[in-house]
């Protein structure tokens, strides 16, 4: 398989493995301006936190290059540049990624001021490839940390896909796993399919079952009945934004999953890069989330699976509170509660330079 | 709409309406013989334990004809009738109501000793008649206790299929929001879509919507955020056997969303006919779990939802322990805890005859 996020300068192409198209098929969707970028962020050709911002930095490129066709230099086209990167940054609102990347491309445009379209779309093709590494890099340190706390024997139930495809490369929840298996402990996973879209059964199962992991796919319905049945050790999840508190957006479900496990003494693990910190959000409450299209719930493909003129409601985020989640998973360590303290020393430390800006 | 569950004395033909079609088409499905009962009850043409219970006494007619064909005498045909008998009681092992009706049957045979199988199957005729309306009335009596709960502004959380289509008719949990509206509260409804087989989007909205409840659909995994957010006030579910502490079995999910309620303060309620209730199964963990093929979780239709060569794991049931349950609605009031004792009193005091016969 190639690459699922690829840059292709000399085209000025953003090249994105379809995700809505798999396991049944691997095909590529070619962003050739901010608009199809949009469409693909929309429609969840590409998604995941960590990927959603490295496909923005490379969106970033693809806006320059599109004003560049209007305007003769930055300065001149910079009202026009930053309605496409506003545009880019408000797709979908839950992961912080997104807006944060299009921020860290805005703030190396103030500081290096490149006098030509040229300069900024070599200066941002050049930092938009330095977050690409950085978040692949990032992920084999988070794996190497959530290693240590799985044993052999260990059955993890994972939901939505953390896995290579929402990142960068290799995961973070999904790359917790890898990580202990190269180690040499036996891991099983539990994927809960994850309604509406079925990351799980399209995705996760799709990369854990071609990296040699034994996985059982079940319906998300299914986890506390598993968890009763002691066939669940313990719970990896990513994240898509995480508050200053602790408090953890992630794909709807995540947060019952928690309840589950809370009920049943499993301990549930976070597993997020720095980047999905934002300290300037104080509390889960604070997150926004997202609502997709009812289509999404009351359809199964082109089949409607409920009768015309009954609604859905379409959240695509929850929060799990701090309280629940034993310990988040960072490329820094394991961060243990209180999560105010250890996540604001974490981010002070050694997070990247976005989420370093927003300590207190 | 025709009665989902009729008998047609005449011909001798159990014509079912076939819940695998809804809410696409209306489509019936004729039962002419046993075997084409067990195959419409292991598809789930029919299902819902109090309507098991039903279209397994009418199946007892269809096994009594049956061997009618082969035997001169009921006593000679004996250990052929039993065969069938045995079959049926069989094809599903979670819902108690399905072997109690049949043991019903067997009762009333052994008691009234038919000579012919012409007596045989009169007798049996008019006992399935009389099962029939019988569930019919107790869902009314469950409806008017547990419409007593309800308030008007209440938004009653509901998972599978608790309906008219779930029972002989009117519906336990639904019946109580149908006596609910029918006493002027205005009551919405949540339905939960019910992986894999989606019983909430298919049937629950569907027989809500035709009775003009407003009904809104989402998917499994988002009861613990509505519930967070307030957009739940109560949870109504149905029974497919109640044990004689409390515990209670239900489709898969249940459990998971009495957990969330329990944590969010929300009271969780079952809705079931004394029918249900098994004094035989000690506890919850007594409660035989079915496991349903995996092709149900891997394939939506004809469409696989994931990669080859993944399994997935099927389990149609759990269990909701008793701590969890705020009251157990039956035709004779709301049980509360300690539901030892207060299930036993209501077995007791008016329970079907079947019910009683397993009082200690």
């Amino acid at each position: 398989m190639k690459p699922h996020i690829r840059f292709d300068g000399a085209s000025g192409t953003l090249v994105l493995l379809d995700q809505r198209m798999l396991p049944a098929s691997e095909e590529y969707f070619y962003c050739r301006d901010t608009r199809d970028l949009i469409y693909a962020i929309q429609e969840m050709v590409v998604r995941g936190a960590p990927a959603l911002g490295v496909a923005a930095a490379f969106g970033c490129v693809l806006a320059a290059r599109e004003t560049a066709t209007g305007f003769s230099s930055p300065r001149e086209g910079a009202e026009a540049l930053d309605a496409l990167l506003d545009a880019l940054a408000a797709v979908r609102p839950t992961a912080v990624n997104l807006p944060r990347m299009i921020g860290r491309m805005r703030k190396i445009r103030q500081d290096r001021n490149p006098s030509t379209f040229a300069e900024l779309v070599a200066l941002w093709e050049t930092e938009s490839a330095r977050i690409h590494r950085e978040d692949q890099e990032v992920n084999r340190r988070i794996g190497a940390h959530g290693a240590e706390l799985l044993v052999s024997g260990d059955v993890v139930l994972t939901h939505c896909n953390a896995g290579a495809l929402a990142t960068a490369g290799f995961g973070t929840a999904l790359g917790v796993i890898y990580a202990a298996r190269a180690r040499g402990k036996d891991i099983r996973v539990i994927a809960c399919e994850t309604r509406p879209l079925l990351q799980g059964a399209r995705l996760t199962a799709y990369e854990l079952h071609r990296n040699g992991v034994p996985v059982t796919l079940v319906c998300d319905n299914a986890c506390a009945l598993l968890m009763r049945k002691g066939m669940v050790s313990k719970v990896l999840a990513g994240a898509d934004r995480i508050a200053a508190d602790g408090d953890t957006a992630n794909k709807i479900g995540t947060y019952g999953i928690a309840l589950s496990a809370q009920a049943h003494g499993i301990p549930f693990y976070i597993a997020a890069p720095l980047s999905t910190v934002d300290l300037r959000t104080p509390t889960g409450d604070d997150i926004p989330i997202e609502e997709r299209p009812e289509s999404e719930v009351t359809y199964f493909g082109s089949r409607r699976i409920c009768p015309e003129g009954v609604g859905a409601c379409n959240f695509a985020f929850d929060v799990t509170p701090a309280a629940l989640i034993a310990g988040i998973i960072t490329e820094l360590g394991v961060l243990h509660p209180p999560y105010g303290l250890s996540l604001a020393r974490a981010v002070e430390r050694g997070g990247s330079k976005e989420a370093r800006s927003t300590l207190p």
